[in-house]
């Protein structure tokens, strides 16, 4: 039998409700930040991500599903969102000053060639925001608030928030040194001693060699002036909100874009649930227009996985207003009629069209956690009305034809 | 710079909202008919279109995006929905038969290499409906009547829904017979002189030739008296719940999985908005289970290019509650306290991230449709206050700040 490809996964019955009902809450959370969406293709050209994300990194180097189009160009399914919402602000040309900030969301399906592993597949669901213009300590609390608003919002309540401060410019290539020094003499994985050449910053962010790092130097003490009264505004911002980020010199996030601040939400053991920052140089660096930015993403399987750990479930269990089951072939004509009718009054029915017994469309009923059973026979038609059973109060009526909508609606 | 692949779309502004909008409508009109949401992955295994479409289509000879993974797995952008769907029900095993009937619908992208134009792009997304376990015209009408049910809701009034019903089996071989002679003194274009060789019921669907046909022999004619009883019962049904089809001899679709009714809905133009039919056969072939099946698909592209020619606006205009313009850097910190008090009150406000002057902030707040404009400065702050402009009444008032939420809330 022909299977799914590896890493990826059918989403069905319990599973698929949970995403929606997740996706639903998302977005109503984000409605009222004022966000506003934007979708962009599957597919991608491989440059984009070349120059968007950095040739250097884990995710272009080696997970990308790259392939060729008839003309050959070469195309890339999506590892990520921010990229190709920047190739899609300049391309649509959005970044006018009068539509400013440009706070935008976007749901989408992302590829990473990875080893399959508990909420992480070759192919898996991102939410995420990025909003371009303001380079505000304003807009970065916002940001983070929003996604504390979201986990709050379905009832997610112990996490923490690891925020840092990414030094740049002159400063930057200090630290670097500096950093480099302090690395040297440590033991470290085979990549690591790789990243101490390419991207010594990323050494930070090796699951291998994490915990050698807790005595490392402080990005903070290598910020200019400018830099230190804006991520003291910040944390300020968040106290003010009730929010109280962990100050984290470790925390330097798997990309090279970010310029400025980054954070990554954590759950109670740890793991982390979201994270994002600001990358002020990205839309020159793809495309000539000077337009800071900052956003974060959520991987919704992530967030499926947390809700289902702490057994909080938010979609709503399926049920139907009425199961209607007809014991002859002109009983399921009429049955077409009803069934329409009472669709078209917002109500939620279902017919048995597995023509079952009696005894097995009742319990088909019961699965389907139908309010109410209407049944019709030859008699109930001669006589224009029909039997409603009320599965709650284990009653049972005669209904005429035109009261029927009634007598749902009613109960 | 670098742009979006040929043939892919960004979707922004009133587009992306209009998608959404149409997407809840449908969620809200299938999940009265007691539908439930797959969602299968954006790529599968070659093989599976092969078996699944057919080798000798157009989707899968000329028109799929495939690539080999880096085990040289032969992966493929899914071009339909509808054997991914049949692939994951065998393999999750969801056809047992409490479950039946499965009534299962999706929303996806889909992939095809065409020469894009209008309404027709290498990325597009449908949403469809697939059912499995009953082979009754009672589902084949329920199928029709929710497509019809759709179209209305969203407001497309004048539409005509055309209805064949396929020959199978050995009267499907007299058929294919008498076809060939009667299309072999036609004059047809190149495609369709392979197509006879290959499979001359596509012949008839031909967007060349199509206009030549309408002497053809007639299936109904070819018919068994079963399948004429079900096809008679099936266009009753569908007259009773006021649906008239039209019964089109010409319609055969352009997928080869098709065994008994196969419908298709037109725009007045005469242009096709969806269709679908029975096949019962393609569960069999992919998964050796024996399980009738019907369904159909809409492009949801093609549904918002109808919507915009008949001038239909289903998305709510975008609006806010209040816009909130901060006069100091105290007045700053205060109003992401209150953005964050509004937002969790349930009311959508927004801020002037971008530090515009007085004027030029009023102007954005017109932009953003505000219905309100809060106005913080040091004297407020000093008086526990806040100004409240309504731009509808354009009265302006102050309010102190445990106030603030009813006073947004009673206007």
């Amino acid at each position: 039998m022909i299977q799914k490809p590896r890493g990826t996964e059918d989403l069905i019955d319990l599973k698929v409700r949970e995403y929606f009902a997740l996706e639903m809450i998302i977005r109503n959370v984000v409605d009222s930040f004022n966000y506003n969406e934007i979708k962009t293709p599957i597919f991608e050209s491989l440059e984009l991500f070349k120059k968007g994300v950095g040739e250097e990194t884990d995710i272009v180097s080696k997970e990308m599903f790259t392939f060729a189009d008839r003309k050959n160009r070469e195309l890339t399914l999506r590892p990520e969102g921010t990229a190709p919402t920047v190739r899609a602000i300049l391309e649509n040309k959005m970044y006018i000053n009068e539509n400013l900030p440009l706070k935008l969301f976007y749901f989408g399906s992302m590829f990473r060639y990875e080893r399959p592993q508990a909420g992480r597949n070759r192919q898996f669901n991102q939410f995420g925001i990025e909003v371009f213009g303001p380079k505000t300590p304003e807009i970065d609390s916002e940001i983070i608030c929003l996604s504390s608003t979201i986990l709050n919002t379905i009832g997610i309540e112990e996490y923490t928030i690891h925020l840092n401060y990414l030094v740049n410019g002159e400063q930057r290539k200090q630290y670097i040194s500096d950093l480099k020094k302090y690395l040297k003499p440590k033991s470290l994985c085979d990549d690591c001693k790789k990243r101490i050449q390419v991207n010594p910053l990323r050494v930070l962010d090796c699951k291998i060699d994490a915990n050698k790092f807790d005595d490392v130097i402080d990005m903070k003490d290598y910020l200019n002036q400018s830099d230190k009264d804006y991520f003291q505004t910040l944390i300020d911002n968040l106290n003010n909100i009730g929010i109280k980020p962990i100050i984290d010199k470790k925390l330097v996030r798997g990309l090279d874009y970010y310029t400025g601040f980054v954070y990554e939400v954590k759950d109670k053991k740890g793991s982390t649930l979201l994270g994002g920052g600001r990358y002020d140089e990205l839309v020159k660096q793809l495309g000539n227009v000077d337009l800071p930015a900052s956003g974060f993403a959520i991987g919704m399987e992530r967030l499926l996985i947390a809700l289902e750990e702490e057994k909080i479930y938010i979609s709503v269990p399926n049920s139907l207003d009425a199961y209607i089951i007809a014991l002859s072939e002109k009983a399921k004509q009429f049955s077409n009629i009803l069934l329409l009718m009472l669709r078209k009054a917002g109500l939620k029915v279902d017919f048995d069209f597995m023509n079952r017994s009696m005894k097995s469309a009742f319990k088909q009923s019961e699965k389907l956690n139908s309010k109410n059973i209407i049944i019709i026979g030859d008699n109930e038609l001669k006589e224009n009305n029909v039997i409603i059973k009320n599965q709650l109060t284990k009653t049972e009526k005669k209904v005429a034809f035109d009261k029927i909508v009634d007598a749902l609606v009613g109960e």
